[in-house]
């Protein structure tokens, strides 16, 4: 696969030496450490700080999320690797106004080891932290274990809600506690097209056939549930509903917030038709749509594929949902 | 190439019917023409009124871009097609305002005949009409012949001046000198790297060898310049903003907008490696970037590579260049 690169090993900070002139007016680098960014426009004191973060490739995921009414910092790792602790410390050193540091990042082994780390290192600097896990891929464990699920596409529900949250003052447990909900509010599931190659590597995440799609592959490539030919986009957008309604309690008369999440390569017009669908999918069953998401916000380079997110929405969360966001790669008015 | 699509034939139609019910508080269909949105928010009695169109396939150009501060309208062709007259008339009928209405498009045959004919059937209804046509890529004909020139990603920033002049309360005439100037202080150039494939024929738009690139190549495939052996990023962007220095003239102290532009399927991480470069360049002519844009704003389904734009910006341009925008598509502060 061609790309658009110089030293293949390099990607990563010529990526964010690009980003962080590019949004000067938002972000900052910190010189402690380079794969560390923090937003230009400090948040008042007294407010809970979000951080952010995990490897590079899922751009806008995670730095284009820090700004105002999302994240305050990010910690960026290597191409779909976890940033490892120091980073992280760093990033929680500069963002944190004594009111305490939420970290959000998904549910992956090196992600929830290195913050985990990070957070106790964090801790004996008297910084306190909490720690919440996305983990809304349906397709990557059983309802019964939620807690072994990736996270995927639905983190973005978790950023938007806890940064909210820390804007309108709540505390720091109370701001994880919304995060938390959130995941559990948010579910989601994907299907894959075709794979993305790392710089380094040149080699595809995963192999399909001329004409196979894979339901319910991670964002790294990791397997899904099964691999099976290409269908209409209606037929694939009821399957991914279809599991993801069996995995979640929507009420006629509830209301969604809905995101269709490109992975990198799916043209807008692929994505507004897998929404058309997920619309009228929602409409026969009495449930509202309260405010939509179609475009790329977390990606895997040029996967081809997307996901569907479904986050039911309390009156609490509706005004986090709605709440303005001005970040470098998302503004919301 | 594998498509999330239900019936070939009927890709426009399901992503307009997608996009309008994602989007119903910022745009509505038109019961006149199916291939016609305008906006939700109607702009101010006694200003004049944007309409932009083109063909389908260039998302988020051009109906992610119907909202306040940039167009009230949009008429959408099928796929890489010029719309008709017929929703152009009825987008000019439905947003008029009384004080005109300026086209926006590019520097396509089929769009320059049907937009002319929209404006004469305008003209018979006593609707005043202003047509600007972009012509901002270098690659696509001499100097000497601009006005031969296609318009590529830098109509964005044509539609970006045209809308802020518009809200400003600037008179029709005066809407279009702007847009007309905007496009004379716009180059932008590209490269491509991969084709995209149309979903009723699944045929590649071009043809590449593995390790080639062409330089110049338009939005639906047109030739470029020259084909040549895939190098570095840094050496790329040279090369693209040396054919766009020789073109336009640009003073040390000077201000410019930026914009690298992904064309469906480059992910970030390479759109911000070429920006890395853009930025050193102009450094070293003591030219200042005044804004920059970064991401996927005018593409070409899911086509791999980018091109670099360059606007000149007097402090009038600066005024409109920072405008805010609330559109679908592209939100600015």
């Amino acid at each position: 696969m061609k790309k658009l690169v110089n030293d293949p090993e390099n990607v990563v900070e010529e990526m964010i030496d690009g980003y962080a002139k590019a949004h000067s007016d938002y972000i900052k680098r910190l010189e402690a450490n380079d794969r560390a960014l923090v937003t230009a426009r400090p948040k008042d004191e007294g407010k809970v700080s979000i951080l952010v973060g995990g490897g590079s490739g899922h751009e806008p995921a995670f730095m284009g999320y820090v700004g105002e009414g999302m994240a305050d910092g990010v910690a960026i790792g290597n191409i779909f690797s976890s940033p490892p602790p120091a980073p992280i410390l760093e990033v929680t050193k500069a963002v944190d106004n004594g009111s305490g540091v939420v970290y959000l990042y998904g549910n992956y082994a090196g992600d929830v080891m290195n913050f985990s780390m990070a957070a106790e290192m964090a801790e004996m600097e008297d910084i306190d932290v909490e720690m919440v896990v996305a983990s809304d891929d349906v397709a990557s464990a059983p309802k019964e274990e939620k807690e072994k699920r990736r996270g995927i596409a639905g983190e973005f529900f978790v950023y938007k809600m806890a940064g909210a949250a820390a804007d309108f003052g709540y505390n720091l447990k109370e701001v994880a506690e919304i995060a938390r909900k959130t995941n559990e509010y948010t579910r989601s599931m994907g299907v894959g097209l075709s794979p993305c190659s790392l710089p380094q590597t040149g080699e595809p995440s995963f192999e399909l056939n001329d004409n196979e799609i894979e339901y319910g592959l991670g964002h790294h490539g990791e397997p899904g549930i099964k691999k099976a030919p290409l269908e209409s986009a209606d037929r694939i957008a009821d399957q991914l509903l279809d599991e993801i309604y069996k995995d979640m309690t929507l009420k006629e008369g509830e209301d969604v917030a809905v995101l269709v999440n490109g992975l990198g390569s799916t043209p807008r017009m692929e994505l507004y038709t897998m929404f058309r669908r997920v619309e009228q999918s929602l409409k026969e069953k009495g449930i509202n749509i309260y405010r939509s998401y179609v475009g790329d916000y977390i990606t895997s380079l040029e996967m081809g594929g997307c996901s569907i997110t479904l986050t039911k929405l309390d009156d609490k969360m509706k005004k986090m949902v709605d709440y303005p966001v001005d970040c470098p790669m998302f503004v919301q008015k």
